[in-house]
């Protein structure tokens, strides 16, 4: 941690400072540069708050060289994190490229069962649908609720498929006890409390980047839950918010190799709505297996144009099929079993 | 509603989706452009799912001409809402320039109380003081919870001014009873089931602006709350997600007359969070009611070199005392009452 | 073009608009939806002009139906822009993937050769190298200038590669007779002067899209040269400028696709500048083969850590050759020859 | 300067690294943390490259604690810069708060002469308008060339104001002789080469910020004119992209605060390209005054209906009249002199 101190201060203050961060148990070494004192502070730093060394009024710059996040910290955990779906013999993370797919929203039992069929014929591992639904009007379809929660978990006894689908609030955790994995929305990627609460759980997590999450916040996000005791965490790039409109939002591919990087944890790529667009949804994925990502979660309806939710993003089951034809090619390319 | 039809499309296949669209309730205008079909839809067009249309194959563009907000849009509600707080004769819109004041967060009793005397001498009219609190680390200080719901009550009583505090969760709710005001963060904003909850609600809603919402999120954000039956709202711009770092976000005051505009709700601004810098803060007020705002809601700690958190945002009680000076020579020009 | 007009606007002033608008040689038609009247115009809406109709009292909203660019437009023009240098056999465009590589900057006669043979050797078939350089600093080195150029030259006859540098300003335009394609960097994607200037020139361009430019700004951009009459155009995405800072910019790749779609021209990558990490590059030029690039322009350098420009975004020869035997892999999967 | 460097590096390679920059001529701390060896640089750290760093394979983070600029910076110069037109009895930064007023582009004589008389009669200091207008589209008018700048002339001769028009490349400068101040455009802020020329003229330069510019790039365009020996620049904020489009840009006011912090150069701000729409220019500015600015450019058209350019966000006379009205009572709470 670094300490640029306001051009002008006396010695006698900088002195004070030094003995009061020093009491906080960090060794405190100056350096007088050509126009400023900067101070450069050794030892367990964590325990210095931020915040109030910025408000000092001698301080003009606080620099932290060091990651915030620990047990999401490669560095500290070297190794792959691989989350492993035993009884349904499918893995995200390591050698593995896991797809997930199925339709934006759970509509009824056809729907759901159709389009498991098909994707499990096509090389999906997961099934993914939404029952409650995040939408920006409360007017729109939001979702079958339990209902949805329920054909959700035949569906998966009928493909044997693990079945990922979006929590939105805390109160819903009872009804997910037969869902594999809990998707936590962009949107409620920085709600603290239901974090906390999925660190409690044994679950294993989707966390999605929020619409203008920097990579560390996406990281602290997993923090909240590894603190809790919970680090089976895949983290799912879905686009940021950008100041173009050609795409619902800019898909950062760049952010894979960062992070996979800086943590042990696996990444996926959500190319449905980076780009809001089914036209787009082959290239961005082939372009997320090339940048090195884990898996993708993909939508596929059976008929787009009567979608009740994200239609126009959807894949048919042909269009998906064909997709993981190309998919298999990369993967052998890039030494990873689909 | 407008609909532009992709080049090549056949006579036949857009008179089907006409009688398609005639059947839901509209009518329909065909226009022969020069090198493109477009249709018009004309009626109540809320019938109709944009993203339905959008995933037709033979649609190029979907244009909405209308706002998607109906309760919030002041087309239907044209007078400004005013909020009442009776029992202490506290507004907020109209000719009321409401000013919100108080620590980051509840840190003790001494604390709170001395904050919320000075805040008051200086004119302050309502009494801010975070006891839930969203921080980006799980390491860092969380809010003293209950407890300082409890001190924040107790404040109310002694300093006689009403009290705004954040709830970060539908099961918090019930300790909320004496709040007078019920703030939603901005990282909150989109959490469908806690406005929805909130629109059950009879409290006043502090609704803070997402980092990275469109004014009309904002708005439909503000439209479930007031779908639930509560229209007691004000909205508030705290800084949006900007490419520069000189300021911890961009604070978006030309928000305020297009929100004025556009709606009857109240709009306040937060130049504490918005720009992260204690000094910025009086300059910042002084934009927003210049640009139109209805109110400040600014922190004031009364040692902010020592604050649990955000003291290098928090005004002293004197630099509050300064500014609320030249904001009533503001006002005045205004014609606005502080 | 469509015309949302104000609510409340009489009848007769209605008229009037629609009047004026005939004489201008369109024909209108006006909708009376549920709470506002709409304008849809008809034929050549090229002769509008948006500023104008925006500007007028009646007026709500004016929304173009068709892009406002011509020549640059696929529609128009539905077969892939090839550009091809004869003499040294090299193709940008339709089915081969390109790539472009070397030094940031040219710094002496012996590191360009030796690139250059090595780039070559691995499969390049452009040469780079920045000869006058955009700096941020007037303190930072600004390129060998007109010796750059020579050295260029030299460098293109003893490889035998074509060879591509910056351009920028207008009266540089001389010193580039015998460069084989000229940059147009992203800082200048909208010097008007300077697009005009090499719209009368016959030379290959090389249009990098601005750090902040749209989609269609950039193709605006593109026809701005076209208009002049050189339609020999190669755009480059480069990376935009976003809210975090791991990576320089942000490496928008859905915006090929996107672009494939509108427009006939070529569409390259410059992994190197998008990321600013060379450790990146690898993983960033495989996505953009994979999103359906035509090439990349990456920087290679024999001695990163003594560059005098952009080291740490620079391959060594060596990394620059494992690159190219996993590019060629995905070459063969896509249908491309590199 | 801080150099952060990876974990696992031996003593000895680290040994050499600090060598290697003593040899520069610094003076080199290295600390060791709790996981991390971090290097201090003393002395005159100029003389490093960062970016040669920061390619060192040792080298995990570069931090530059002094801002790169030196001539705008100021701390070296603490006063304010005052702009002087002795002929025309005006003045930019200090205690004035200049007031640049006139129509977007240069159309006719009668059209300058009539807005040039009836801003001057409200009050405005300067006469604005563009002779050489960068349009995003080859299509647009594309302004009136060397007859809009010989009407400027003679406008400036009627009306005794002091004229400010755009240049767009360095060419044009020799036409720019009789003109009082020459603007960069926010496409041109990072044309090095129109900067560096500027920097030799002895003309005074309102430089606008870029689209996408931080700050400090903003200060070093400044550097780049300054370093040439002229220093008689205005800053100009004109609203930076967002992801909204409610406005055309996002206006960005606590930058003005941030440049007073900074630089010595006077701050001013530009509220009809920011908004694009002249019913939100007097909020923006009023509340560019109440932020600090030392003054603002707005558009002023006798006919924004009939305006060849952005009309949509033309004040008329009347609106500026009246704007001016209210931002004397600001000037005066402010202790500015209009």
């Amino acid at each position: 941690m670094i300490i640029a101190i306001k051009p002008g201060v006396s010695k006698d203050e900088i002195k004070k400072l030094i003995t009061d961060l020093e009491n906080l148990g960090v060794k405190v070494d100056a350096s007088q540069g050509a126009s400023q004192i900067v101070l450069g502070l050794v030892g367990d730093t964590t325990v210095i708050n931020d915040e109030a060394v910025r408000a000092n009024h001698l301080v003009e710059r606080v620099i932290r060289v060091q990651e915030p996040y620990k047990r999401a910290n490669r560095i500290f955990h070297p190794l792959d994190t691989v989350l492993e779906f035993k009884k349904e013999n499918a893995k995200i993370g390591g050698s593995s490229f896991a797809v997930i797919a199925g339709p934006c929203s759970v509509e009824s039992r056809e729907q759901l069962v159709s389009v498991a069929e098909a994707v499990k014929k096509s090389g999906a591992a997961f099934l993914r649908g939404g029952a409650f639904k995040p939408r920006t009007s409360p007017y729109s379809f939001q979702g079958m609720g339990c209902e949805g929660i329920d054909l959700l978990v035949k569906a998966k006894k009928e493909s044997g498929l693990p079945v990922v689908t979006e929590l939105m609030e805390i109160s819903q955790l009872e009804l997910f006890e037969d869902i594999d994995m809990i998707q936590v929305g962009a949107r409620n990627m920085q709600n603290f409390n239901l974090l906390k609460e999925l660190g409690r759980s044994k679950k294993p997590i989707l966390l999605k980047r929020g619409m203008a999450s920097t990579m560390t916040e996406l990281l602290m996000a997993a923090e909240y839950i590894m603190a809790g005791g919970n680090s089976q965490i895949v983290l799912c790039e879905r686009g940021i918010r950008g100041f173009d409109n050609f795409t619902r939002n800019i898909l950062d591919l760049a952010v894979i190799p960062a992070l996979k990087k800086k943590t042990h944890l696996p990444v996926i790529v959500d190319p449905s709505h980076a780009t809001g667009l089914s036209w787009m949804v082959p290239a961005m994925s082939k372009a997320a297996i090339a940048a090195g990502a884990d898996g993708i979660i993909v939508e596929v309806h059976n008929d787009p144009e009567h979608a009740l939710c994200d239609g126009e993003q959807s894949l048919t089951p042909d269009q998906f099929d064909n997709l993981m034809s190309t998919l298999r090619k990369y993967a052998e390319i890039e030494g990873k079993i689909i």
